[in-house]
């Protein structure tokens, strides 16, 4: 007899049917002789919705009040659970963020939790009951309804799961695990038993939002296995966990990759220390993302910067780059759009140094001109014409051995 | 400088157009250099989509998660009231019922008011902001969210207004005050310009769902001046007192109606203690309202025992009478359907005997049989045929110089 907390996010209660099933595999756990706990998400487009109420009234609403607003889609979606639960015979009680003790930074939209005061929910697990807590939602300190901003239902499940000591976290989707490249592009994908922490962060592209990167780190931090898994197939899912026991064998964990990506080249930059900063950081105040950099110095000569953004960014890019260009004192800007990244994770590279050099020659030798490197610990990441991408992906898939069956344990 | 108390109906805030004028009302009295406590209900038809996700879940749904999900329809528009306040530069603060120290009784659906805590409340105003209170909602002491019942936002406003000893709590709605009669079905019919407490709770059937009954004898117990006026016309509306200065005059304020009565009458029903008590203990228990009750008991004799309910209770009614026809004993029942209630509503009745003759003969000299009377201190309530009910309502109206123009004090 353990403690289980489950998450549902907003496609898996999209309608009464899909609440119906919800309370099915609840009920399914509890059956097991499990404590459960169930975080779920509002009901499919309802946020969509609620927003465009907001825009009807103001074009910038106050952050408060869209947290007040918001917070009823999840508000809404724990009252049917719980109702579904009850009709079925198996006491259940429905907590909001503030009922169930999820406390969080005064901020509005995007609130970090600081505390979790659990007694309330202890005391209904002690009486027998299902609890259903509002996913994405807390109080401030002093009484505020705040909200945990992008992929927040995740972080409450992990949250609670650490707070509540859980043997499991599992998490519910519309797809049956984390794959070794998108299922929806790549024919020979195949669903991973377990990725690490950190393997799950680098992979968060993979079948795209299947776990928000902020509750991978929490569930790191307090070492909280994790399951991706389908709200409707039975299959098991994919474990996430600190130490990968299974598939030890593989170096190389999955394929990601990215489309619209374009390299920015600042030509002729002179050695100066405040340089790059100046560039990054006005970047940043124009809400310029930046994702690959790469700049080597030599003494006493100018160089080129690289780095990459997304296409849609590049007029603001050149027009930031061109505000500078007295203070940096460059020679001229070079941009290439319409590429893509190709990444391979596995933390299996890091100990095995030709992982790379294998990288290069496998793509070489299928005629794919790799423009940008980048690496990390467990990744490497290229840069290739937007055409070949796929291509790429597909010879790397079958290069580093993850197509084929997958063998459950 | 004062404090005031607004609440506005659900469909004085249908849309974002209606949310927009009623922050156009509450600016108007903050303008004007007064406290302003707002008091919303929720948008339009929105409770009843509510409702119908409940019962797409359950027939029967659990009361407590179904308050959890009716009181995001409130949630919903104090935030859009807020948004809209704070876009056009009033600081304002929405609050749940919770957070606006709302306390009930521990009950779910149905909900008394045990409490204030208006510590909150009183914060925000110092602050000078407006505050935006959920109406139809509370607390109860262990911390769920409960809800009023029918008219909740009304008790709300004024429960609110009490406690914060607010100078005047103002209900906006759809109609522009408290009618002689119904002005829909009565062309004379005239806006009264104030009426007590108690003629209010019997004209609660003119211009139906002007304000609730439950809202009206809270203001009476607190002696909270109301004004029903309405959420689009800028004219003053109608003052709801105890004493009633203006229009004194008028001995009777009001004409009230209602149509589809049935009257049932049990024939040969002997003399018994318990007889009364079985009969409409009985209707009570199959959810049968009875209205008028006439029976007058001879010592040792058979007697008849009339009393009118809706006809579309009639059914149900006989039944419940055939079925305890062997332990009441009496000798056969008769319904008469296609009936109305006329009333004449006033104060002044109570001190103007003449008042109840005055109305037969007027009822009489018009061809108008009167089929069953109930009287109360300040009421006198007729049975007529239904075709002839509108013809009773001018001809009394008339008789008791209620048509004409108002006159704004």
């Amino acid at each position: 007899m353990g403690l289980i907390v489950q998450k549902f996010g907003g496609t898996s209660v999209g309608d009464a049917e899909k609440i119906q099933n919800v309370a099915t595999r609840v009920i399914e756990e509890k059956e097991k002789g499990n404590d459960v706990v169930v975080v779920v998400s509002a009901m499919g487009k309802s946020t969509d919705h609620l927003v465009d109420l907001a825009k009807g009234i103001s074009i910038r609403p106050n952050r408060r009040e869209m947290d007040m607003l918001l917070t009823t889609g999840e508000q809404i979606t724990i009252s049917l659970v719980a109702m579904a639960l009850a009709d079925r015979g198996y006491p259940a009680v429905s907590l909001t963020g503030w009922q169930a003790g999820i406390i969080t930074e005064p901020v509005h939209g995007n609130a970090r939790i600081i505390g979790m005061n659990t007694e309330r929910i202890d005391s209904e697990l002690k009486q027998g009951r299902i609890v259903v807590v509002a996913g994405f939602q807390g109080i401030t300190e002093d009484g505020a309804i705040s909200t945990l901003g992008r992929g927040g239902s995740d972080t409450t499940a992990v949250a609670l799961a650490a707070a509540l000591q859980a043997d499991k976290c599992e998490i519910y989707t519309d797809v049956t695990g984390v794959f070794t490249t998108d299922p929806r592009y790549v024919k020979d994908a195949r669903k991973l038993l377990a990725v690490s922490y950190d393997e799950m962060l680098e992979l968060a592209h993979l079948g795209a939002g299947v776990l928000h990167p902020r509750a991978v780190e929490f569930a790191k931090n307090y070492q909280i296995q994790l399951e991706v898994r389908s709200s409707i197939e039975r299959e098991a899912g994919t474990i996430i966990e600190e130490e990968v026991t299974m598939e030890q064998n593989l170096v190389v964990r999955g394929v990601a990759f990215e489309e619209d990506i374009t390299r920015v080249t600042v030509i002729g930059l002179p050695n100066s220390l405040t340089g790059l900063s100046v560039i990054f950081s006005k970047l940043a105040e124009s809400h310029i993302n930046v994702d690959i950099i790469i700049h080597s110095i030599l003494a006493d000569q100018l160089t080129n910067l690289s780095f990459s953004i997304k296409n849609e960014d590049l007029e603001d890019t050149i027009k930031v780059l061109e505000n500078s260009k007295e203070k940096l004192n460059y020679e001229r800007i070079e941009s290439e759009s319409g590429l893509a990244k190709v990444s391979i994770v596995g933390s299996g590279m890091a100990s095995n140094p030709g992982v790379a050099a294998e990288m290069f020659a496998v793509l070489a030798s299928n005629d794919i001109e790799v423009k940008m490197v980048s690496t990390s610990e467990i990744k490497v990441s290229t840069v290739v014409e937007h055409a070949k991408m796929l291509h790429a992906v597909e010879v790397l898939h079958h290069a580093f051995k993850l197509s084929g069956t997958l063998v459950t344990p």
